[in-house]
């Protein structure tokens, strides 16, 4: 709730339609024209007045060929117009016989024995999806393939969607080594910063940079300090702890940083920090412990990354827990799950036990993570928890 | 089943780690070291010998001070060393007490009174998590965001992934008129190629260009035989009914793309149409109506890419009918669904009806679709479907 009340609202930038795959709508898109925007031909065939067939009418001369695109033709008594899918009626028609319907001689199309056919059919009336100026979508919507067909449908090669916000990952810690570089025994390899980024990057937000930044306070000051004058949100890794070489509080605090809240009862991810900069800036500052990192990223930053982006607001989503489990109930417990799904649509989630919070192997392939209550200590097999996807 | 036999497997290709987000591996990753690869430390505090503790010992001189990433020091007996969360354990230390346990005056730290400790507490030790050598990640593996830690960890700058293959979408059409631009009354929006890109993009299949071709044989032939020389797989909209226009059929066999099937007992996609080119090119040919472009997308492209790309198979997911459905048994249909989730954990699934199959502004804001098999007709609510989203 604190993070809540304290995230702005991102702009808004206008992008072409083909660009808008994954992006938050913040405009209404409606209706053109009627859908279909004519009387339309849903069987390739031919098209005639069911008056003729209803007198007795079976063979009919072909007066000529309207294909997709055509402007409509106007059907004369007696006759047919060769028709294919996705083609205006023409005027004076009103049936539709499939071409597997019929038998054609001499450029006369006679109707196969016995069938019988009604008025109106195979025509999907002009109007009937739906009517010029009705909404299709809504603000707020993720636009979704299906969404590009609407806007495209619309008639609209240009959009408005939710700007993606700057936003700069931060690793800091003097043991962490880059992979490809040596290391020595001492020291771990660099993984959280590009594990965030590419949590960030799979939900969308792709203008991300990430810098690794030693445990010194006048290098910290100044290079989050230049972070945070280009981003509009900042993501930092490690350093929240209460260790002597855990600067950034303070580093931040010197940068113009209001402390929201330090310290969430959680875990993984206890030593949580957050505040807001002089810009209004987000700063989210992750415990380093891998684990915990990637866990706050989802549960916090992207969350709270949705909301700026005026995304509508999904349902929460429940899982029934594959095993029992207890917990000391000092804390809520986001605890990483595998999801099966049963025969019978049930969602199980089956608790995955990380051996620490550094144990980020135990990660892979996980689906997700579910939610422990703090006030409760036994929660048996069956279990209905809140869950959250990756 | 046959598009399956027909599929290729793409080929491999090494990219720098931080650009392997989603992609497939086609490599094996395993530990480059122990991990953690030292006893690692756990909290902010001291560490000490607990034998000094048990010894009755409750005050410890500071000897001096170790951060996360400096060499191991040794503990002289008797005395603590200031240890910081991710530290390498000083040598002759085995217990670690939190800073929240201690003061410190004149440089000696002092236990909280009556507070007792353990050997070898808050210490992660050296290869508890897995050992040099193990396998972290296997050929088949989605890169998540906690793969990207994982590979990173193992030292890996650069990792083998599938390919992506350079994949062609191709609309036909006279009738279609592109978004921006001034349309008839009896033209449509172009809609179909930019939902078939959008969605193959969602399935990170990044490497799509989409091109519009009229309904003209000669022009047809010309320009489908440059995309079949230059793309890995073809994905045509419309084209493939028995209309007259319906040219592609005749102008892939042109081309020496040879049919594989065309029509599946499905609706939406009866008329769809698969072939392989002359080398080994797959050719999806999808019906234009777009719901049946959409979800034959979905069904037969993204699952045959997936296969192609070597990608792990998932097991299959089902949903529970939130309403019940008859269907006519003569075909398999495949039904669009809105999902929700019970606090119980259940998927349910509300179907959509689409007002016919051109009615794409109806699979706007679904999540997938069911599929309902061709041998039943009546389908009570909460029956078991199989899910696909999409």
């Amino acid at each position: 709730a604190a993070i809540r009340e304290a995230m702005p609202s991102f702009d808004v930038e206008t992008v072409p339609t083909h660009d808008a795959n994954g992006r938050v709508l913040r405009q209404s898109v409606v209706a053109e024209r009627d859908q279909p925007p004519f009387d339309r031909v849903m069987m390739d065939g031919i098209a005639i007045s069911h008056a003729d067939f209803a007198g007795g009418k079976r063979a009919f001369p072909l007066q000529a060929r309207q294909d997709a695109g055509d402007a409509a033709l106007s059907l004369e008594a007696g006759h047919a117009i060769e028709i294919m899918t996705g083609a205006s009626l023409p005027s004076s028609a009103n049936c539709i016989i499939p071409v597997e319907r019929i038998s054609v001689n001499d450029n006369v199309a006679t109707l196969e024995d016995g069938y019988t056919c009604e008025a109106n059919q195979f025509i999907h009336p002009c109007g009937s999806d739906h009517t010029e100026g009705s909404e299709l979508l809504s603000p707020g919507t993720v636009v979704s393939p299906m969404d590009i067909a609407v806007i495209n449908s619309a008639g609209l090669s240009n959009i408005s969607v939710t700007k993606l916000p700057k936003i700069r990952v931060i690793s800091t810690g003097n043991e962490l080594v880059p992979a490809g570089q040596p290391i020595e025994d001492h020291q771990i390899r660099l993984s959280n910063g590009p594990a965030i980024v590419a949590m960030l990057q799979r939900h969308g937000y792709f203008d991300c940079e990430h810098d690794h930044i030693v445990d010194d306070k006048a290098l910290l000051e100044e290079r989050v300090g230049v972070h945070l004058n280009e981003a509009d949100v900042l993501v930092l890794s490690g350093g929240v702890s209460m260790g002597k070489a855990d600067y950034l509080p303070e580093v931040l605090q010197a940068l113009g940083v209001n402390v929201v809240f330090h310290k969430v009862q959680q875990k993984p991810g206890f030593p949580m920090w957050f505040g807001v900069g002089p810009n209004g800036q987000p700063v989210f500052a992750l415990p380093g412990n891998p684990v915990s990192t990637l866990t706050c990223c989802r549960q916090y930053v992207i969350t709270a990354l949705h909301q700026a982006s005026l995304r509508r607001e999904l349902p929460p989503t429940f899982a029934a827990l594959a095993k029992g489990v207890t917990f000391k109930p000092d804390k809520t417990n986001f605890l990483p799950v595998k999801l099966a799904n049963s025969v019978g649509g049930q969602v199980l989630a089956l608790p995955v036990f990380t051996n620490t919070s550094g144990d980020f192997t135990a990660l892979s392939g996980t689906d997700g993570y579910v939610e422990l209550a703090q006030t409760e200590s036994e929660f048996p097999i069956d279990s209905p928890v809140p869950l959250t996807r990756w």
